[in-house]
């Protein structure tokens, strides 16, 4: 089958061997799948990960032991647990010790003509939500996890530092709660988008040092260096700030502040899917305006490039 | 007055100028006073504080303008908010940005004849309470801080790291919820101690390898940079690190592994007074076998350097 390979380079692979699904294990064939900024560290080496990229998909199922799952449109968890572990045992799943990640852990991942995930890991998709937009589930699920970790009161003051995709969709996410909400950025030609999204209150980072110490929860989504430095500098004090951005490393991050302060701090990673089809099921979120391109799949390595653009949002590939 | 000084070295001073209290303040004549590591750091150049060193005590109120309180046995909040600014209006006076603290910010401390603070700051004694009890409040309302913060439920496994004197406190207050509590420590000689007041379940350190992963909240009361690493190590994903330990520098601490196991990080610093007198009143906490020894105010440069003997606990200064 046809792949985007990382085995020291990113390749294209137009003979990949096709995956094999095991006991309770479902054979998908993507028909879109997401380029996301882990795709881009895991090629710069992050974690040692060789395999086929990807992890964000929409697909069909070709082949289930389970019923009824055959010829459905799905999406799917990325963690697949050893389910026998003491942290299996106490429902922490998504945090096994043994799990496979789909293209990012020991298991070959989405930027294929097929991929094998756990049944159980599977959702359908509404059928008023098309692949365009379910394509987005697993981010945007990301992003309803907050909404679990630190849930913001409708009287809270909530900054999104970071205008990138991932900072679009979490600030979409926590819009729906009623807080007042801003999103600090980096690039004026974002404000226009954030608008278009149902984002007023944007404002760029450099207009905005008259704020520290202002608000209540802080969301790092700049998946940069210097970002977790900047949440801390914006929340108040006994605030909390939520950390998404894995990086190398950390700049300007003062973690005596975080005592002295009282500072809650809460790392965040994958989230609920459920949530996430609701709102792209009900029009909550916007997520078609945040795709820059849509890309054959033989032509991913360039996608990946693309998408390396500090201009570009989401960049989707295309196995049609 | 006498007191003991840093500026630059720590000295002790037979003639040090008594402070005067300004509206609203109390004058008080501190009767026993607790060096705490925090004494200890400030003496190395932390905060680059120059002045009466201590924060921790118990006096007498030797002239206030508000009613009533002249004469009474008090401890007190250490710090003196402004009161008027934004964070003030909403409620964080303790961690206003224009307040003084007590012997740690812009006002001279407890290690003196006489200190001043406002007389708002001020917890009366309860009769049954004795100074060699009473002087540990402020450290004990750090510990009680925690229960603010991150409550452990009955069901919750717990771990202090560290056995020094403010995990000692902390484990005690922690045993109070019911939670299933093992102190990892670090000197065979505490265990005994621990017993002593009541913490059954102490470890030391190098026997708890297998425990990784297990704890649903982890206090880090080492003091030392290695302390949070090694809380990260024993924390569940999904669960609590609090944070108590300001050092200059921490190895080995990976902030990926917070984001990538959803752990949620609490900084914690000052207290609440009024459950701290009242488990003292009650005789929920044992602080007096943590007392390593009691030494005349004029001896204060030998005591601080007997607090700095990684055998030694609580030294208390006595001023009479």
């Amino acid at each position: 089958m046809r792949a985007i390979v990382l085995d020291g380079a990113v390749r294209f692979d137009p003979d990949y061997p096709e995956p094999r699904p095991r006991e309770g294990e479902a054979l998908i064939r993507p028909t879109l799948a997401g380029i996301c900024d882990t795709d881009l560290q895991l090629a710069r080496g992050y974690m040692g990960y060789r395999g086929v990229l990807g992890h964000e998909f929409v697909g069909v199922v070709e082949s289930a032991s389970g019923e009824g799952l055959a010829g459905k449109r799905v999406v799917g968890e990325i963690n697949a647990a050893c389910r026998s572990c003491r942290l299996c045992e106490r429902g922490l799943e998504e945090h096994c010790p043994n799990r496979t990640v789909l293209g990012i852990l020991g298991r070959d991942g989405a930027f294929a003509d097929f991929l094998v995930l756990p049944e159980e890991n599977l959702h359908i998709v509404p059928e008023n939500v098309p692949d365009t937009q379910a394509v987005f589930t697993e981010p945007l699920a990301a992003a309803f996890e907050i909404l679990r970790q630190a849930p913001p009161a409708p009287s809270d003051r909530v900054a999104v530092v970071g205008d990138g995709k991932l900072g679009m969709l979490i600030a979409q996410v926590l819009k729906t709660t009623g807080c007042d909400l801003s999103v600090i950025g980096r690039h004026a030609g974002r404000l226009d988008l954030l608008r278009n999204v149902g984002i007023t209150s944007a404002s760029l980072e450099r207009d905005v040092a008259d704020l520290s110490s202002e608000y209540d929860i802080v969301v790092d989504a700049t998946g940069s260096a210097r970002g977790l430095a900047r949440a801390m500098e914006f929340v108040r004090p006994r605030g909390t700030v939520v950390l998404k951005t894995t990086v190398a490393q950390r700049e300007g991050f003062d973690m005596n502040k975080l005592v002295i302060d009282e500072i809650t701090l809460v790392g965040s990673r994958c989230g609920p899917f459920e949530p996430a089809l609701d709102a792209l099921a009900g029009g909550m979120v916007k997520v078609e305006p945040l795709v820059t391109d849509i890309t054959p799949l033989s032509d991913g390595v360039r996608a990946m490039a693309m998408a390396e653009d500090a201009g570009a949002l989401k960049i989707l590939l295309s196995m049609e």
